[in-house]
Order: structure tokens, then C-alpha cells, then sequence
């Protein structure tokens, strides 16, 4: 499309199909429910996307809950944040990452403590979203029953959106997911460019 | 791994081999700068990904900007949340989506408008971070000079975040970024389940 991107009349065509095409989605698209994300893939943007979602939802008003599953180093920034405002319910697995703690036995009750507060928002359909940040790593490691995972998920009010980060998730929550986002390293300045964790920035 | 993930002693070894290369990436990483994020690709997630980081930079105190170079009608909710804080200077392009006006010159116009802002924040040290959204929209379409851009986002403070989102990143930023992200769709509610676009939720 680059060479013709200048003509004036050959852009004014493409614009058209293009709202056409979206106009024609739009009228197909008539199921409306909550939705069930699921950011994963090794590269940078995972959590940071829960949280995006997090403030969009907060812009519309809406009543929002978190938790984080694996309380990283990086996490710290939107904590500050977000347990400002009091229409966020916030909550955050009380160990530091699992290759700090070394006790499985620890994980695994951290994290089910952690997975009875997802579920009570699960429970409740004045939630309007929640965010399970890095989930997918306490399935990995098996801290989490999945199919009791994959049951409360599916048993939530029905316009209730959920959004789960993590890598390495599951097939059987792809399975029952409605969109599913894979995000991939094309370069990564902290693991190729030698550049230090920046504050604010590392996810 | 899953074979063993039961395995107290293989799970405490592998949490000890996590954590000795995390600290040696810590250790080679010296390099102090600012960072410039690029996330791209077809999937769902980049501009709340940037939002994501908006708000952790918020949470360490940082002065953070924004310039919107495509106004989505499901970008609202980022606008009103963000627009609420006094430390964020938001700004968005004067235009709906581009293929609502179908006029490539005010298009062109709306967004060099846009790049001003932009590269009045690239010229103030005291951004800490600034989030330029769907940059790479108005980059594919040439509504801005390429070379222009790049030389004003490599003549920014050094220790100045920037954050561009956007499908197309063109090949010349990726070369110059430190951080690049692929998002890539492996499911989408709103095209393959006929969900109607959820307020809140869609990017």
C-alpha cells in the first residue's frame, strides 16, 4: 500500500472499505456478555495490558478488582497507583517471586489464598472486570487446581469481564477464553542491550 | 517440566537456577538510559499496554505525557480516567478514526499538530516517560516524515521513556528502539465469537 499512500483518491477508497468492513462487523457482532482475556507470551506488555484495561474500565466507571499472583520487584509502580483509588479493590499474593522463596509448599498456599479472593470477585456481579496478573505462572507451576480455576471462570456473572496475564497459559483456558493475545520478544533492551532495570518501566 | 513440577527438591532446584540467572542479567545490565518501548502487531493489548506503563510510571511518582495519534471511539476510557490526573499532560489528535474522514490533508494536518506536542514533551527533560499511541498508525500511513520523527525521538533527554504503539511499526524505529513487542492474535472475541465490542474491554 506504500506507494499509492500519497494519492489522495486511492486513500479516500481505502478508508471507505475500511469503515465499511468495520461497520459490517460491528452490525454482526450482537452477543453481548463479558469477556475472558488471556495476555500471554514471553515478550513485554502482558501485565502492563491487564492494567491498561484496569484504568479504560476505571474511565468508564466501572467497579474493578486485581489480583496479582506473583508479587514481582516491577509490580511495585502500579500498586502505588491503582490502591489509590478506592473503587479498585486491590490484593496481592504474599510472597515475593517463587524463585525467591524456593518452598513449594508456600507457593502453593499463597496461592490459594490468593485464588479464595478471585473467587469471591468471581462470586460478585457488582465486579465489572477483574484482573488475575500473572496467573498463568501459578497454573504453571501447578500451585492452582485448573480445573477448579476453569470452573469458577466459567460460573461468573455473565457480564462480568475477566482479564488473566501470564506466560505459558494453559491450553484449557485458551480453550474457554474469548481472546487470547500472544506477545512476543522482537528485542528486549534488558536482556540484549545490557540497559538496568529501569523503574517504572520493567514489567 | 510438568512431569516434575510436584517435586519439592527438582521444583527448589529449579527456582535456584531461576534466581542465579536473574541476578547475573542484573549484574551485566549497567547500562543506565532512558528506554524506548515499541509494542506492535495485530493483537489486542498495545495501547493498553502502554496505558499499563503510564500508570506504573505514575505509581513512582514520575511526570508522564501522552499524545494519541488516532482517536478510537473505544479509546474514551483511557482519556477519562488519565485526563483526571493533574501529572498527566494528555493530548489527542483532533480527528476521529482516519477512515471516518477519508481527507488525507487533514489528516496529515491533525497529526504533525499531534507531533508538535509530541516533540514539545521530547524536548522537556522533565518527562520521565511519554506515551506516544498509535504513532505507528500515522507513520504507515505517512502522515508524518519518518526520519523527522526518529531524529527527534533519539534527540530526547537520556533518561526519558518513550512508549509507541501501534500495528506497523516501521523496520527504522524497531532498529533504533531497545524494546520491541509483537502482539499477535491467537483468538479475538470480537471477530471470531461475534461479541458485541465491549465497552471497557475493546482496544
Amino acid at each position: 500500500m506504500r506507494e499509492n499512500a500519497k494519492d489522495p483518491q486511492r486513500h479516500a477508497e481505502r478508508m471507505a472499505r475500511k469503515q465499511r468492513v468495520m461497520r459490517e462487523r460491528m452490525a454482526r457482532a450482537q452477543k453481548e456478555q463479558g469477556v475472558l482475556l488471556v495476555l500471554t507470551g514471553p515478550g513485554k506488555g502482558k501485565s502492563s495490558s491487564g492494567f491498561g484495561m484496569l484504568a479504560r474500565a476505571l474511565g468508564h466507571g466501572m467497579k474493578v478488582g486485581v489480583v496479582q499472583f506473583i508479587k514481582g520487584k516491577f509490580r511495585t509502580g502500579e500498586e502505588a497507583f491503582f490502591r489509590r483509588l478506592p473503587e479498585v479493590d486491590y490484593h496481592v499474593m504474599g510472597e515475593g517471586y517463587t524463585w525467591d522463596t524456593q518452598d513449594r509448599e508456600r507457593d502453593i498456599e499463597a496461592a490459594e489464598a490468593a485464588w479464595k479472593e478471585a473467587r469471591r470477585m468471581l462470586d460478585d456481579e457488582s465486579y465489572d472486570l477483574v484482573l488475575f496478573d500473572e496467573l498463568n505462572i501459578a497454573l504453571r507451576y501447578e500451585y492452582l487446581d485448573l480445573d477448579q480455576v476453569l470452573d469458577d471462570l466459567e460460573a461468573r456473572p455473565e457480564m462480568q469481564h475477566v482479564v488473566i496475564t501470564g506466560r505459558y497459559a494453559p491450553q484449557a483456558l485458551i480453550d474457554i477464553a474469548d481472546t487470547v493475545t500472544e506477545m512476543d520478544v522482537v528485542k528486549h533492551a534488558f536482556k540484549e542491550q545490557g540497559i538496568k532495570a529501569q523503574k517504572g518501566i520493567e514489567l
